[in-house]
């Protein structure tokens, strides 16, 4: 048992019922592996576990929001053979992140590459395991196909559009941010940009342009962090064959579904989400992600993307400034004192 | 060319628009097989096209209905090895079974088995080859799974039963009439039927039951040939990582779809229509089910399910039948004189 540190959700509601406490955590357990934090990344589901909409799943702190790190192994449990103390490492976990130390499966770690720092790391985990598991688990994404990422500048969205523009699939991005498009544009090769506006309770049209972009033929994957009323325009959107793949609700849990033009296009819809899958499915992704993925981003072919770097003590601002939409990529905060 | 008959549809209206004509039918060209049909199976595709809101897809005759055939290869164009004049067989077409004769490429029939009927065979290729193409690669279908199939006393309903029977799934099958759940329990051995009351405009919430089945794990696929407000509760009733194949849609083309539960069940829906699909699909579906499904049907370990077979000349009362929903299982026409 050592003494660390957490953030505390003190009680669901806004940045300001976050605190920082210390709280002992326990030493790892058979095939665990303890890991000193040294950055992790914000993620929407942190403000929402906030606001008390998205609980923790079990097994995980309920009060400690965080969902990825990267950090230094601190101390190994028995039997792990994959790591040893001091070795650098980085990944999901159900909740917790957003503290000194993590406990995790020996398996579920992915190792850093040697260039890259932890604040470059911890923008990695969720949103290109992600962006991965979505483009080639779910929708079996191809090179020359079309891929709609909706919220690009957002971290999904900017990790989907490297992998696309990396495998040469054609990436077309939507955004209700001109500004946000532009910044895709230049650092990311973003080469069909789409501002969306959605005005109260009506979702934007963006299928028409989307289908002049295409022939006419549509998206062969819509990657979604939306819901709500994109459904219909996704769908619209959608080739033949094409997929959706759903990994979020920001405009609402239920949409409207043209089911004729699924069953007319032999399309699917995919619903995703990491954090609620069981151990041996994490494990199995990050063994993949470790060995497919991790190449591009140690050759610097795939681009963590870090809006900006703020101590953990600055957690409610972190917050504050997701809320307010005016990242691109990642949040990262850094625990200056991990041990 | 020879001169042939033919099921016309002389406008959009009720049964009373079907008229049988005499129609001159051209010689097989390369690759292709003049088939003398004996026997057509009926679906509810002719109903929707003679009452105009199906049309046909290119290549067929637009004013044809029949999507299925079984008979006697009668011509065969330059090139073909694959049948003799004189083979039994049968198979899907987009449109035009309805007539004397049909004209398909050779790679698409499937043979009859030496002991079956035509009107036997007439039952098999529409419902089988659909009900075959959801479970196993739309699906993914395993034993040891939940399969909930709405309409189970549809030629789909009850090809999908026998399916995943024989497989050691198991079928839970739903109807509005108990007294077809109950010719499906005595002759098809469905052991959970559950009746479902639609009242006008209101889908019947079936979710609790199916739960209740399945010690509240739900359905692992879901065939669904109804749509509209079936949507809901079919995600309501699904298992994590379900499968819902939608075929049909009897009760409208608009659904409401839970998004939060989609993802949470890490859950998809595919649309799936085989009668638009190209040539080389039509193919490989055909040659797939003649290898891996005929042989159940040869040995009588799946049954092609006829409700009724009325000749060539009673058309119209074969849709009424239908449209009266009075069948369980197929209805089947007879040309008796191909020639």
């Amino acid at each position: 048992m050592i003494e660390g540190r957490v953030v505390r959700i003190r009680e669901p509601g806004d940045a300001s019922v976050l605190e920082l406490v210390a709280r002992p955590i326990r030493d790892p357990g058979p095939g665990e592996v303890r890991v000193a934090v040294h950055a992790a990344g914000l993620n929407r589901a942190d403000v929402m576990q906030r606001k008390g909409f998205y609980p923790a799943p079990h097994g995980v702190p309920a009060d400690v929001p965080g969902l990825e790190h990267a950090g230094v192994v601190e101390s190994i449990g028995e039997g792990v053979v994959e790591w040893k103390v001091g070795d650098r490492v980085m990944g999901i976990v159900g909740g917790g992140a957003m503290a000194s130390h993590v406990l995790v499966h020996a398996r579920e770690l992915v190792r850093v590459p040697d260039a890259m720092s932890f604040t470059d790391a911890a923008a990695i985990p969720e949103v290109f395991m992600t962006a991965w598991d979505a483009l080639f688990v779910q929708a079996s994404l191809r090179p020359g196909m079309t891929v709609l990422v909706h919220a690009v500048g957002s971290g999904i969205g900017t990790a989907v559009l490297q992998i696309a523009r990396r495998v040469g699939a054609r990436p077309i991005g939507t955004s209700r941010s001109a500004e946000k498009l532009a910044r895709c544009e230049q650092r990311l090769g973003l080469e069909h940009g789409l501002v969306v506006a959605s005005q109260k309770g009506i979702a934007p049209a963006f299928s028409s342009q989307v289908l002049a972009l295409t022939e006419g033929r549509g998206a062969d994957v819509i990657v979604d962090t939306v819901g709500g009323g994109y459904l219909e325009e996704n769908v619209r959107s959608l080739a033949p064959h094409g997929t959706i793949v759903c990994l979020g609700l920001l405009a609402g849990a239920q949409g409207s579904l043209p089911m004729g033009l699924l069953l007319g296009k032999r399309a699917r819809i995919v619903g995703s989400v990491l954090r609620s899958r069981p151990l041996e499915e994490k494990i199995a992704l990050a063994q993949r992600f470790a060995r497919e993925a991790l190449p591009w981003l140690a050759r610097g072919e795939l681009l963590p993307v870090v809006d900006r770097v703020l101590p953990i003590e600055s957690i409610a601002e972190a917050h504050r400034a997701m809320e307010d939409d005016a990242n691109v990529g990642k949040i990262v905060l850094t625990l200056s004192d991990p041990a």
